[in-house]
């Protein structure tokens, strides 16, 4: 097992990442709680993992619970989180209890926020179960979507502890592997070149991914992470980076309807825009088309740009969280591991993103 | 005017307090906003308030918003803050713009809630135009109701400044001030003695209260709840004991609907509740008849106790935000101006409700 502690303004924390710690999670909480909430959706119950963190959380308390929505982007809303409000307030939760995040990244940022809500906030602790959610766990961020876009309520609650259960990454599906290892990627693309270089010389297909390979690709990427949260906790800054490939990324998520595109899919395609406006930007020195094959081969699903037209994508970029007096902002790379921010005319984004939709679909 | 700073750990931030400040609202502002959404309700609009707000901040920026809430309580709820949030999202608002809570306790909680959710907390200020702002208005506690018990969603989101202009508070109505009043008395119970006389020699009625009374009263209120905050912002420890007279207060307000009657008239009672219970618990040595009768010349609705039913109302009790381990907690008074929290057995505390009930009713 490796540890990796995190200094967040309400504490530091530790992220623990190892094979089978669901199994041993009271272990791993920072003090004794006599309520805990487990947090976890359909597919991740489905698994046995819930069964598994139950087990394992009875060493620390007789009164626990759990809460079960159902798998999916879907969930990650209003009335979601009311429903839970309202289980925990039901059970008696109070400010010195404990909810445990079980799951990826919708439940990690939905269990959050209601952390970071209930009674003006609790403790939380995040047990990811996914590659996408080497990210999202780790950070603080928490929040629901808004009809208009993407985790656009929330706030910064920082997480107790990271419980990261190699074990359970195993039974992903392809799509949800591919999800996830795009976050992987970029975090090569924004810090780690040498890291990126591995990833593309060492990956050719997600499904069979060597285990090492995976492992510390992982634990590259929570330390890429945790180094920049550190340094910019609340995204004044350097946070932003973070952000590579989500400006559009996010746009056709929500143009699509959440769900039917994965996070990270999206965020593959919005990163291979970046890289491509970065060339024409910044003079990016970057084979775009060898990266292009690459996640045509990982099956990225790059089609699903035919489906979509620019005017509403380009509207859904102008809400990201990342603009400034109404202009649109991006992450740029000026080298792989050097990311910039960046203002980008509308006018020249509504070409490029023409021409890259184009050049997609050929 | 006078000013006082606070040191919160988001940043200090000032009070100002002085009569006309919302002509000049532009000029209490930390920075310069591209974007201000101003969020008021109903009565102050009508007041003509908001339009003086909105004439003083043109002066800022030509990108100047305004949302108005129904007025009351039932405004404090999930889907009028969804309702704010979509509107800040249509009108472009992003992490640099502005929110200004315009208005008394709902106003400022929801307002904040919103601004300290919205793309995970923009900064916000609070302009109180009610006696009971003086309270609410300081410190940072943002919030909603939901229907199971009041403030139990919310988060610590710090305004960037408090402008609290004493002009406004001559409009109110006598309910309002009876309702404001009663925060005013609570900090001098919990923390000046000589207050709390000076208010029972002064205050005979309040209609009339002498404005430089009630200013001083004000201006001494926030020292005090501003010295405990900056000791504890989080409620960790003593910021819980300006709930004095809350844990009931809370459940009147709950139980008898929300808006039935105002939150300082519950508190209110609340508190001859809390000095009963102190006299019982703690031999408390203070006239509880002589401040009884006050509250009844003040015109405190204490005859709502006969609507009222014990168990439901201990139910509420049992959901305060101070309870620890399923046990109620207290704040009671050892001496005027000590305060204490106390965890108290719960059919002592059924023993002490049916007595007081009974007494108040008589």
């Amino acid at each position: 097992m490796k540890t990796l502690q995190i200094n967040a303004s309400q504490g530091a924390y530790n992220v623990y990442i190892g094979p089978d710690l669901r199994f041993e999670l009271s272990k791993y909480l920072p003090k004794s709680y006599d309520k805990i909430l487990i947090i976890t959706d359909s597919q991740v119950e489905q698994l046995g993992y819930l069964k598994d963190a139950e087990e394992a959380l009875q060493m620390e308390t007789d009164q626990l619970y759990s809460y079960t929505i159902a798998a999916g982007e879907k969930s990650k809303q209003l009335n979601v989180f009311e429903q839970l409000q309202t289980y925990a307030i039901q059970n008696g939760l109070d400010r010195h209890s404990l909810i445990v995040a079980l799951g990826g990244g919708v439940v990690g940022d939905l269990a959050g926020f209601t952390a970071a809500t209930f009674m003006r906030g609790i403790d939380y602790i995040q047990v990811p179960t996914t590659i996408l959610a080497h990210d999202s766990s780790v950070g603080g961020k928490t929040g629901i979507n808004h009809p208009l876009g993407k985790n656009l309520i929330g706030s910064f609650h920082a997480p107790k502890a990271v419980v990261y259960d190699l074990s359970t990454i195993r039974t992903l599906s392809a799509v949800e592997r591919r999800s996830g290892f795009a976050e992987v990627v970029k975090h090569g693309l924004i810090a780690d070149k040498r890291m990126l270089n591995q990833l593309m010389d060492e990956v050719q297909a997600l499904e069979n991914i060597h285990p090492i390979v995976l492992e510390e690709a992982l634990y590259n990427g929570i330390k890429i992470k945790a180094h920049i949260v550190e340094e910019d906790e609340q995204e004044k800054g350097v946070r932003s980076y973070l952000n590579f490939g989500h400006t559009l990324g996010h746009a056709i998520e929500a143009e699509s309807g959440y769900g039917a595109i994965t996070h990270g899919e999206a965020v593959a395609i919005g990163m291979l825009f970046a890289l491509r406006v970065s060339q024409s930007y910044l003079s990016l020195s970057f084979s775009y088309q060898n990266f292009k094959t690459w996640l045509e081969q990982l099956q990225y699903p790059l089609d699903i740009c035919k489906d979509l037209q620019i005017s509403p994508l380009l509207d859904r970029m102008k809400l990201d969280k990342k603009n400034q007096k109404g202009q649109i902002r991006m992450v740029l790379l000026k080298e792989v591991g050097k990311p910039l921010i960046c203002t980008i005319d509308e006018h020249r984004l509504f070409t490029e993103l023409t021409s890259f939709m184009n050049e997609v679909m050929e």
